[in-house]
C-alpha cells in the first residue's frame, strides 16, 4: 500500500471509523494513481480500518483503473444502475453495518450525503476527511517535490514560448495559442489552469482572461500560466514589456511589485507565520502608495491542486515548515493604467525556500 | 430580468422559499452571464421571491461581474474574510430571518451546507434547486440552440483540422495539439472536454486519452471532441480509417456502429421514450453480435454542460420533446481489435431531430 493511502487508513482506524468515503477526484488520484475527469458519474474510494480499500467507478473506467496498477478491489456500475445501492452492497460485504463514516465535507455534495443516509439510516459522520487530507498534503515528499520541479521546468519553457510569440499584431489569445501548442507538442497535454495573457490596461483585472485584441508596443504584458505534470501543478507569473515606450508609471508598478516579490521570497524561513510573509510583501507595496491596488492574498498552497493549503494571507497563523509549497505573487492593479503580478511557487527548505520556476523576473523588454 | 432568472424567482415564490442559493458555477453562468472557474473561493447567487437577486463573489471578480452587465447587487469578499458571515449579513439586510432555503443538492458541498446551518440554525431545506434547474435546462430556447449550432460548426472545423493532421509518424497527442491549436487560432479558447484521439486498439478503451504513440497506417482513428461556445457545448465523435489496410473485422465494427447511429438518429420523434431510442441502437449492435461491447448508454443531454439531462438509456421513461438536446453515440469496443464510436448531438424538432454537427459519418479513408 502506498504511503498516502496507508496514512489515510491509519487515520480511519484512529478515528474509530467504519469507513471513509473519498469523493474528490484529485484526492482519489492522490491515493490511487487513478484520475478520472469530474463528471456526473459517481467515483468513490472507500477505505476501511482493517481491510483492503475499494474503488467504485463507472464500468467504462475499469480498464483505466487496471492500467494504473490499482491492486485492490474495483467495483463498476453501468449507467442505468443505481450507484449508491451497489455501493451499499459492496460495503455490507466488508462491514456488516458501517455506522461511523468519514466524508470529505469540502467535496461531498448534499445529494450523495443524503444517498448514504438513505442506504445507512444509522450512519453518523463524526470525522471530516477534508481536514485530514488537507493536513496530509501540506507537506510534500521529496518525490512530490521532484514532480513539481519538472512542472516548473515546463512552465519555464511555456514562458519562453510565450515571449517568443510576442510580435506586432498578435492578440492575447494568439499568444495563449502559441504557448499551449508548444506545450502540447512536447506532450504536456494539460495546463494547470487557463493560461492568462493580458496586455496594458487589461492586466488591471486580476481575474480577466485573454482577449482577441492586438497587443500594442509599449504595453506591459502579464503571463500567468502553469502545467499539470502527472497531477502535480506549476503556476507562475511574469510581467514583461513589449517593445519600448512603457510609461514611467507602469515601470514603477513593476519595480515595486518585483521588490515585494523578491523580498518576500528571500524572507521565507521555517517557523515563520504565513501572515508575516504576506505582510512583508504588502508593507512594501503599501509604503510605495499602492496598498489598495494589491487586492488579494500573497499566495496559495499548490500541489495536486493549484489552490490548496497553506494560504499566505493576513490572519493565517500557520507556521511555515520544510516541504510546504506555495505561491509568492504580489500584484498591483491600477485601473486605467496597468496591472503587474510577479509569481514563483516555492518549496520551503530547512533554511529558506527554493522556487520551482527560474525565468528571470527583472524588468525585461521584449522587442 | 432574463427569462431563466425570472423562472427561478417564480419557482422560489411557488415553493414558499425565503431564498435559493445557487452554488454551481455553470448554473450561475446560466442565470447571470457571469462565469468563474471553479476554485476554492465561494461564489453564490441568492434569489428571493419578491426582491432583486444578489451575487456573492470574491472581491477580485467584481470587475468581471460588472463587465458582463449584471444589473443587481454584487457583494465581494477578501481572502481573509469569512464568506458565510458576510453572506449572512447580506441576507439579513433583505430577509429578517431566512428560514426556508432552496439549495442545489447536486452541487452544494457538505461544508457549505453546514456553514449555512451555523449562520441560520433554524433553516430548513425543503426544496432541491438541482431538480428544478435540471428540468428548466431540459428544453433549450431557440437562442440557446443557435449557440449550440455555432458550437457544432466549430466542432466540424475541429474534425477538419484533425483529419488534415493525420500523417505518417504523428502521434495521438500530436493530432490533439493540431486540433486545439487550430481552434485557439480562430478564438475558440476552450474545448468542452479533453480532446480524445485514439488509434487502433487504444480506442477499445472508451475512457482512455491520447497517447504519445505514432498512429499506424491501417488503423481506425477515433476523434471525440467538442468546443465551448460562450458556455454552450458541442460534442461529436467520428472514427475514420488512416490509410489502407484496416482489417475486415474493424471495418465491420464501423459498419454496425454506423447503422446503429443512423437508425437511431432517424427514429427520433417527440413523444418517444428515451429508453426506446437507446434500445433501437442497442438492438442493432446486439443482433450483429457485439452487444456486450457497447458498455455505455446511447447518449447524454448537452447544453451548458456536456453531460446533463435527458439521459438516453435503458430505464429512462422520459418522453422526448422539441428543444431537448442530446448525443446519439453508439460505440463498439473490442479489446485487442479496435474501438468505434460515432456521435452527433441533436436537438429534437416537431417532426424528428436536427444534428449540430455535419461532418460525414460514412466510412472514410484518410490517405
Amino acid at each position: 500500500m502506498n504511503e498516502h493511502l496507508k496514512q489515510l487508513q491509519t487515520w480511519v482506524a484512529d478515528q474509530s471509523l467504519d469507513v471513509a468515503y473519498i469523493s474528490n477526484f484529485t484526492n482519489i488520484n492522490y491515493f490511487t494513481g487513478f484520475f478520472s475527469d469530474p463528471e456526473e458519474r459517481i467515483t468513490g474510494l472507500f477505505v476501511f480500518p482493517d481491510q483492503e480499500p475499494l474503488l467504485f467507478v463507472p464500468a467504462l473506467s475499469i480498464e483505466a483503473v487496471k492500467k494504473v496498477g490499482w491492486p485492490y478491489a474495483v467495483v463498476g456500475y453501468l449507467d442505468h444502475e443505481e450507484p449508491f445501492a451497489l455501493i451499499a452492497d459492496a460495503l455490507k460485504q466488508r462491514v456488516a453495518s458501517p455506522l461511523r463514516w468519514g466524508i470529505e465535507k469540502d467535496d461531498l455534495a448534499v445529494f450523495k450525503f443524503e444517498a448514504i443516509m438513505r442506504q445507512f439510516p444509522q450512519a453518523t459522520f463524526p470525522a471530516d476527511a477534508s481536514r485530514f487530507i488537507e493536513a496530509q498534503q501540506l507537506i510534500k515528499t521529496p518525490s512530490e517535490i521532484a514532480q513539481m520541479e519538472e512542472a516548473g521546468r515546463q512552465a519555464d519553457r511555456a514562458f519562453a514560448a510565450g515571449f517568443k510569440a510576442l510580435r506586432t499584431g498578435i492578440t492575447e489569445q494568439g499568444v495563449v495559442a502559441e504557448i499551449e501548442y508548444a506545450m502540447m507538442k512536447e506532450g504536456v497535454m494539460h495546463m494547470s489552469f487557463d493560461t492568462i495573457v493580458q496586455a496594458g490596461e487589461d492586466a488591471a483585472d486580476p481575474h480577466g482572461g485573454p482577449e482577441q485584441v492586438a497587443i500594442k508596443p509599449g504595453e506591459l504584458v502579464l503571463f500567468d500560466l502553469g502545467t499539470d505534470n502527472h497531477g502535480y501543478m506549476s503556476d507562475a507569473t511574469r510581467t514583461v514589456a513589449f517593445g519600448q515606450g512603457v510609461s514611467a508609471k507602469a515601470q514603477e508598478l513593476h519595480k515595486v511589485c518585483l521588490e515585494a516579490q523578491l523580498t518576500a521570497q528571500a524572507a521565507v524561513r521555517p517557523g515563520m507565520r504565513a501572515a508575516a510573509l504576506d505582510k512583508i510583501a504588502r508593507d512594501i507595496i503599501t509604503k510605495a502608495g499602492y496598498g489598495e491596488y494589491f487586492n488579494h492574498r500573497l499566495g496559495h498552497g499548490i500541489g495536486m491542486s493549484t489552490h490548496e493549503f497553506p494560504s499566505i494571507m493576513a490572519g493565517n497563523d500557520m507556521l511555515l515548515q520544510p516541504g510546504m509549497c506555495f505561491s509568492i505573487e504580489p500584484g498591483i492593479y491600477v485601473p486605467g493604467v496597468a496591472g503587474v503580478r510577479i509569481e514563483d511557487c516555492v518549496h520551503v527548505t530547512e533554511t529558506g525556500c527554493e522556487p520551482f520556476t527560474h525565468t528571470p523576473k527583472e524588468y525585461t523588454v521584449i522587442a
